[in-house]
């Protein structure tokens, strides 16, 4: 029998542990490329090491771990998330998806358990996209899908993408290398935490997800005629506050109609003075989606009502999109596996989108995909407060111990 | 016959000529007790004497001129408005008001016409508060209340009041002797341009002021809780923006049912992040009226309905008051006058609030007042495209001297 208890304590230790590896004094803070990710991929190879794994570095820096089946000629899944941070971030977004795993596998090796697949554990290099400010750089190597453009990116000391790698031991030419045959690729399997409040609100340690969210983004500006606070009465006013304030409302009531989430989470007000009316403001809208058409239709119903609030309070509305991506949705097949081992461990099936992006979005380009999330503390994440409790890890390896299973 | 049209061009080439002393070369900046300050009061003092007015300068830097009266101990009229400016400002904003009331009084001299009292034309050091960020300096030493802690306020620069005055060839302790005898003060009249759209809207070249409205402002916080925007279902959400934009929306809706501005102008989210819920936003309100009881029956409407929005969406919310002033209503008898006098120059008489301060807020505490507004192109002031027309200043020429030939 495996002792689940003792494995999530494992986990946890080692999440601990792994989180004390920060380029920052102050926080945790671990970036792509740095040395601190070279001292991760130290720590989690010895690990994996350790688990029974055989290990290697591919050419972006991911960190990868085979537990080797006996069967010639196997196929493999692979299971796995990110090792790099926010600044400031917590210790469990990301890192929790690999050391689980790597704990499960070592309970798997000792109890001389084999599987009919490879199972390959990935610790992305970079999944935040805080040093170069470009999402997934690891998983989507794994894909053989880096841009060319990457080749110009830099970070905020002005170092390129390229130097970055050499620095690294790597070579920007050879990424493509990292690219998986996918031939014999049966899935991707990603345990994170949810970072959202819902598997809280249901009183659930784990849930299956749906599929992640498709977001659009948007610029908006609102211009209209600033003036003196005490000397243009009421109705001789443009005043971009109230305008977007009506707008904000709009964003907020039509997200509810349509069941999809849409924030406004950025204002920025001029002249912002205590007795000027405010002559232009600008906002942004993020608006998602696991439906996509349930989405643009939401989008369409806002974007018709603030062009009216605009005609009716005669301000000028401008509006520039900054970012659309399309839902990728979990796999029917592997979303059956992870529901079934939910049941067997003795809880409720709860089925959820994902609103934050994973690696698990980039890979779903390669192979099918599935997610199981794990409650966590209010759903804080990207904050060192982000906690989860141990009794949970253990439903997760036992969930993801029973998949394995079914799926073997 | 007085040549208005003639004294209006002369009042228009005046302000052209002040607007140009400033102590930056890129903009109109002219502030209390500078060499600039010394330098308008110099050349003001010159066209006082052009215009047969007796000059001096009070303890407190405020330039005063006066028509004599033959009448053997005739009592007085204060005519008047301020010199100094805000950084970046308008020609017209304060200067207008001292220099057509000299151009009126050099016609009366030519013209050999006597008036039954003295006719003081103040030109106030400091109204705008820029340099010492306390408004109203030079009225309030003609009242005689400054505050004893105004001997430690300091300029940007760190300069003391009393220091200032000093380099200026002033005494912080005589300044009490700017203080004027109240006994013989008959009243104030203020020419200003409006500030406001309220005239022009009107299509009016001037109008009475019937009060000079009381302003409350206060700081309101909002704390909910940062999320983010793609993993906290709307339901679940405790948005700040949200709560902040519906509040705003009140504010606009009471104040159009009680008769009142109100106006926030000022707001700050955090943490700002287009991919975040907000968890913290501040805002200001200010509210005025020319009746306070009608503010404040406002201000409590708002302040009921905001804090039922807080109960409803689980945010706590705390309000700071930061000012608090009540209205100064003009003289009726002096109204009475200025409107006789828009009646015999032959326009219809508009009776409206002020919702910005004057320096007849002041000078209000020792005698009677009363204020002439005119109209300004599209309400703009405190910006260097304030502008007014020289057939409006032509108006107020001849409004006023009715209305002086009526006090007579």
């Amino acid at each position: 029998m495996t002792d689940y208890g003792k494995l999530a304590q494992q986990v946890m230790s080692r999440c601990d542990e792994l989180g004390r590896i920060s380029q920052s004094d102050a926080y945790l803070d671990r970036r792509y490329l740095t040395p601190e990710h070279q001292r991760a991929n130290q720590l989690v190879g010895e690990w994996m090491m350790q688990a029974g794994m055989i290990t290697w570095q591919d050419e972006a820096g991911n960190l990868c771990g085979r537990l080797e089946s006996k069967v010639p000629n196997a196929p493999r899944y692979l299971i796995g998330s990110h090792l790099d941070t926010v600044p400031n971030g917590g210790k469990y977004d990301g890192m929790l998806g690999v050391l689980a795993p790597i704990s499960l596998i070592q309970a798997l090796t000792e109890q001389a358990i084999e599987l009919p697949f490879h199972l390959d554990v990935v610790g992305f290099g970079d999944e935040e996209g805080t040093r170069f400010r470009s999402t997934l750089l690891g998983s989507r190597a794994l894909t053989g899908k880096w841009p060319a453009e990457w080749r110009q990116v830099q970070d905020s000391d002005g170092i390129r993408l390229p130097d970055a790698l050499k620095a690294f031991g790597l070579d920007f030419d050879k990424v493509k290398n990292a690219a998986i045959d996918h031939q014999n690729l049966l899935g991707y399997l990603e345990l994170h935490i949810e970072q959202g409040p819902v598997l809280e609100d249901e009183n659930l340690p784990v849930g299956v997800v749906s599929a992640i969210a498709g977001a659009k983004r948007f610029d908006l500006s609102v211009r209209g005629m600033a003036g003196h606070a005490g000397t243009v009465p009421m109705n001789l006013r443009q005043d971009t506050l109230c305008a977007v304030s009506e707008m904000i409302l709009v964003v907020e009531r039509v997200a509810q109609q349509y069941g999809i989430v849409a924030t406004v989470g950025q204002i920025n007000n001029r002249p912002n003075g205590v007795n000027v009316i405010s002559g232009n403001t600008q906002f942004s809208l993020d608006i998602r989606s696991e439906f996509d058409e349930q989405r643009d239709a939401g989008l369409e119903q806002i974007m018709t009502e603030i062009h009216a609030i605009a005609g009716r309070r005669n301000v000028i509305l401008e509006i520039e999109p900054t970012h659309s991506a399309t839902a990728v949705h979990c796999d029917a097949t592997l979303q059956g596996a992870l529901r079934s081992g939910i049941e067997h461990a003795g809880h409720r099936v709860l089925t959820l989108p994902s609103g934050a992006g994973h690696d698990a979005m980039a890979i779903a380009d390669i192979c099918p995909v599935a997610m199981l999330f794990m409650r966590c503390d209010r759903g804080i994440s990207h904050n060192p407060a982000e906690a989860v409790m141990t009794d949970d890890v253990a439903v997760a390896l036992a969930v993801l111990n029973h998949t394995l299973q079914n799926l073997a």
